[in-house]
């Protein structure tokens, strides 16, 4: 298997447990996707609000496809696709599996319908115990390796249902309600405070032997000018006084092609933001709310994430800066678990960085790249994250509706400077 | 009430039956729009392929909509409308009666549901036998004219959700099926045979007490050159060899409007046709079917009828001309009753001209303009037709999708020159 | 030959004169071509401000580019092109003579040169004086009825150069100078007052032998309805209280694709109308100036006149209703001699409708379509009027910018509705 | 002075010479400007093909704007400005000195007419001398690196014009010609071979007291992998061999958002690539000409060099590998002195990478960001180079029109991804 590296960590993991453990691992994670989908009516899963975002039914078709075409045609004799059109319909991005069905017009196709869909992710479970019951140990560690990256395939997608679904939901004037929102306590954001990180050389890049995608490898030596990070995220508060202070009027604040895009697009709050009566709500995924002032900001894009920390005299942290701060921080924080589904305002421990993870992703300064020594695996697995190494700005830490056990210090996100549809916010960092 | 002449032709026929008879109407046309939705999925209710299509969830909204705006709030006393964001959902283009949420994005709303929206429109039904049987007689006249404008307004769109179906199921790959396809009789179209109109003074427009359009008002005189008219429309055969003969290569035959939107948008053939394997095929009601060479062709825009008849060195009729030679022909023909959904091969009498009613609308050279002495009326209703009556051409006939009891001789439907996605298509006129 | 039809009546004239005459008149129409570009410098020949205008240049070459492919490639023997490019460069929209070069791109041709295109059209000159001297009597006919018809294309030509030009400054902050106004007189608009025209049949199209282009023929019987036609048109000044009455703001006034137009455009005002400290001003050929509000009302839209007419509870005038009323009265008025170069007040005898000729174009409501009995002939010169009629309208009269041996009371001239960079303005009609 | 950093350097070459020295380079490069334009008609001076290029008229009025704007107003005590409209029309991009005309409609401003920009830059130049020779010594260090700025700035135009020169032209179906073509020697191109830079912390960034841009600075240490960077660049013949492999069909040797651009703009070959019966020919500024297989490639985006690496089993180097390996090697090349104004074969000593300046600028993999400690000066300086670090990529080396003085190993220059009139290509580099 020439894509093996993508997923090359995953031996031990499976050692651990064997095949029961990844089998109960993959229907944890197909519920998942479905119990995600509870509360939609049927015409929730059929909508596309922007090119962006795909239809909750797209998705769950889409990581069956997922494991239909890269390892049922591939490892099960004799398996048959349920239905031919799949292939095209359902085909996200890569080419080398031949063409895909118009990514802006996923919202025009009524079939298969909700049901024939979950029949499909039925027929498509069906083959894959049988497959993983079935297979020798020969094919044994390419194969679990596969799953084990459809699996995280399948966790993203659960992001994404999270944060389509709010967007689908904010273009209609009726502002549905996806969840009755979970109060968050009524407290004052921290006191901002600064750690540093020294200058000198340092290590990042996926280390160990858990899953990691291939964009976090090679693990390699960083120089680091020395910098220092905000203890936690940017406050609504704290942007809104960017704001305040003419923030989307006054284009020295920001890039070229930043404040381009202020202009085109008229921006003058976040994404989702609506004053009413001299007072700013917000859309959420509980529906719409007046915006807390002492939570993370959301929904901004790099552009606003870069102009406020030029506002506020400081810089976006690079990715490895963040990373080596972050270090091997214990994951908690804000993530799908705790059931808010969107930012809160912490109360963590003060002696450490907070809200590293969930919450918001955090926009760094630093354009998506390859690692070095980086080489795309030949074959289908190598659109999976190489191709989009142009254009785009990497994330850190996880959101709000990011999987607890989907995230980790090394986790390289990546979005386009405008984007705003994600859960996306600041962190500031500065030089020392 | 200023907008009576919409629909003052009503007054006999109401007095004809009364209450009871316009109440039977009322609940016999808005079952008829459901019973249409039969067939369809609910996911099928919400898509919107193109601008100018609409979701048949919307179609069922906003005839309900039309009622409880134009009647129940206005004539019935103490009605609440059930939810205050529908007057903003489904108002489609009035002006006078606020804002409209926006067109092209009828098909991002998932909410309200369908069932919502039945239970919207029982909720309008309910409140409509109240205000129909409650009414006292000093308002009858106005209110039951007005109401059959709007069983009128509701079955041009009981044509448009068939018409719009057809759009929004052809642009998924599975071509889908609204309902199996009638089989037509295997035969030849018959031999095509001239009709004259004499040249001299005629009188076109509505006359007499039924319902008509305020388009189709008032009645007057208008001058005819002489002509001649096809005893049958275009067939798909002929089409076909206005094709093989470089009929989309040679600009020609085209009005420069026309050339300008076959080069832009690639035109080759008729909306919906494919070939496969040299054969042509097209998408209908019934799914994918090859096409009948000797059934008339759908589907073309007036610029391909143009440069068809020009093709053929006739010319296409003027609306009057059209109308003249149908003059007080009994309405009959491939109209929605008949059950093919699709423009089938006449058999009909030899000796008159065939196909006038029903099969496709047939596209003229008039455009739309006001008939003399026409004036909008003031308020809403003014916006039903005068609006329009620019950049559009005049359609006659009504089509095999058009209820059988909607179509009359005068009827004036219009659509843009470059639209296909009616089922329009053309019969030849000359001059003598 | 098979144009024929297009100049047919020129034979009259030219028997008149003869060779002589007809030589002498081509050179005084290309010499007056000339003299309008002598105020120009050589950079403002070469830029286009939008797609519908042309560079100066090129409007110099292609004139010159039709007498050499319409006359000089078919009549003279061992004529050759200056250069073999300008068959493609300067082709307009003659699809059977070739492709064209991208008309939207024509500001971007640095060369040929100025220089090289006064050489142009001295070579074509010269040949065409050589053809005209040396053609034989059986060749006479067509070709002379060429000629004519190339020198009413070069007026249209010169009338589009100051259209042009006009435009091209006005995109200019610097908003350049191209003639100093000549002042009017400082008087006040005469009183409207309405003149009839009385139901029945009536003539209309071109009658006689002198020139006039196929599309005003055959002349032929109407039918009118009975009208009003004003004794003059609406000045700036009614025209500034339909827009202090919310004019641009109330959807009820206009057309449906009038109104999305005026959203789109954000239009609020006649095209060139600038507002500076609560006075409006526009620009003119004459450079910025003072609108006049006692002068006609200039550069608007069919929308706006439209939308105006309903407001001020009239409406446009048919194309047969103005031909009418005008019938044979004498050509005069403030056409392109007067010198204006832009609408002033008029001051003539008021017993008969002003400003008839001259000023501006007037709208109709007539959309452009063929008469009665029209055929395009075959070849290019049947692509010079008739591939337009669809979806333009017909204005009448001739403007303060047009030749004032060009124009006469058949002449139609038609525009898109939301086209305003020509001199086009508004009469109103009323019903009897 | 806030913004000293951006043209520290200066003082040094200052002192050697004094203000006699400056003041000839001042006459110097601005005579150069002018120079370069000898060879055009007063059209070409007029017009922009797209957005990216400016008329040359442009150019040579903004140059003297910066100098009018940073220099005369802000230290010439009673300077006035020549006419008011300039500081509007001739500012590029300084959102900071006020709004700016149109860039993509610079091509419609006739006026002010070429005689009037040179009259312009006579007023500038005469001002300038007056305050060069009359400045007191306390403001001398400030005003002369902002002098020394605005004659790099110069000098980036003069570059600019004839890249866009070359581009108006291209446009033009005659294809002008700018300048006669130099013969390069009709050679081969040599064998490619292959020069270690070696892994470990290297340094980078502008050193010394000569000019640089404020991008190139601090200098600042890298850690690099180690890799190979090929002797000479890619030839035409190579790339050919490429496209010839199925380049431009195979998405798996592009990033995805160049796929997108492929697709989009329908690229088959290298910009001003042309085929003619089977033999490629391209646009230079001696007009057309066949390729020449054994030159080097250019006017390929970022995109197609990526893929080509790709497909050569290579990649792109970064622009620390480059700058490292290039390190004090003295500037040769075939820069704008040498006359050819068109890539050509190298024929250098084979025992150093060839090429490293002039020929074309070599897009590296590297985005275009800021150094570590890099800050943007404040006021309008701040905006020349460091609003633009976002979305583009660095291109290291200068080209064939890039002013031989003007070019330096840590010189960055950045174009967005897609952008292909600049005269780019492509170095081959590999890891070790």
């Amino acid at each position: 298997m020439e894509d093996i590296s993508l997923a090359q960590a995953a031996v031990v993991y499976l050692n651990d447990g064997g095949r029961a453990a990844l089998l109960a691992r993959y229907r944890q994670i197909r519920q998942q996707s479905e119990q995600l989908c509870q509360p939609l009516a049927i015409e929730d899963y059929v909508i596309q609000s922007i090119t962006e975002t795909s239809p909750p039914k797209w998705h769950l078709a889409h990581t069956s496809w997922f494991f239909e075409t890269l390892l049922l045609k591939v490892y099960l004799p004799d398996y048959h696709e349920l239905n031919p059109h799949y292939a095209h319909l359902f085909n996200s991005y890569y080419d080398t599996l031949g063409e895909q069905f118009s990514r802006s017009q996923r919202g025009l196709l009524s079939r298969p319908t909700i049901e024939e869909i979950y029949a499909y992710r039925n027929y498509v479970d069906a083959a894959m115990v049988q497959l993983l019951e079935g297979v020798d140990e020969q094919h044994w560690q390419e194969l679990s390796a596969r799953v084990i990256l459809g699996l995280n395939h399948e966790q993203q997608h659960q992001e994404l249902l999270l944060t389509d679904i709010k967007h689908n939901f904010s273009v209609n004037p009726m502002r549905p309600v996806y969840q009755q929102a979970k109060e968050g306590k009524n407290k004052l954001a921290p006191e901002l405070k600064w750690f540093d990180c020294q200058e000198g050389l340092a290590d990042v890049g996926h280390e160990g032997q858990d899953f990691a995608y291939d964009n976090e490898t090679p693990r390699h030596q960083v120089l680091l000018e020395g910098c220092k990070l905000a203890s936690r995220l940017v406050t609504n508060g704290e942007f809104l006084a960017f704001m305040d202070d003419g923030g989307y009027q006054r284009p020295e604040l920001w890039l070229s092609d930043g404040w381009a895009m202020v202009c085109n697009k008229a921006w003058q709050a976040p994404l989702y933001w609506e004053q009413v009566d001299g007072h700013w709500w917000h859309m959420t995924l509980g529906g719409m709310l007046a915006v807390n002032l002492e939570a993370p900001v959301c929904h901004v894009s790099f552009y606003e994430a870069e102009a406020y920390a030029r506002w506020a005299g400081k810089r976006l942290p690079l990715e490895s800066e963040w990373e080596v701060v972050t270090g091997r921080s214990h994951v908690q924080g804000n993530l799908r678990n705790a059931g808010y589904l969107q930012p809160v305002v912490t109360d963590g421990d003060k002696s450490i960085p907070q809200q590293l993870f969930g919450d918001v992703w955090e926009w760094t300064q630093s354009p998506y790249v390859a690692y070095p020594g980086y080489r795309r695996v030949k074959g289908p697995l190598g659109e999976y994250n190489g191709k989009f190494m142009c254009n785009q700005i990497v994330l850190r830490g996880g959101s709000c509706v990011t999987p607890d056990d989907h995230i980790r210090a090394s986790y390289r996100n990546f979005f386009y400077p405008g984007d705003r549809w994600q859960f996306s916010g600041i962190r500031l960092g500065d030089s020392l």
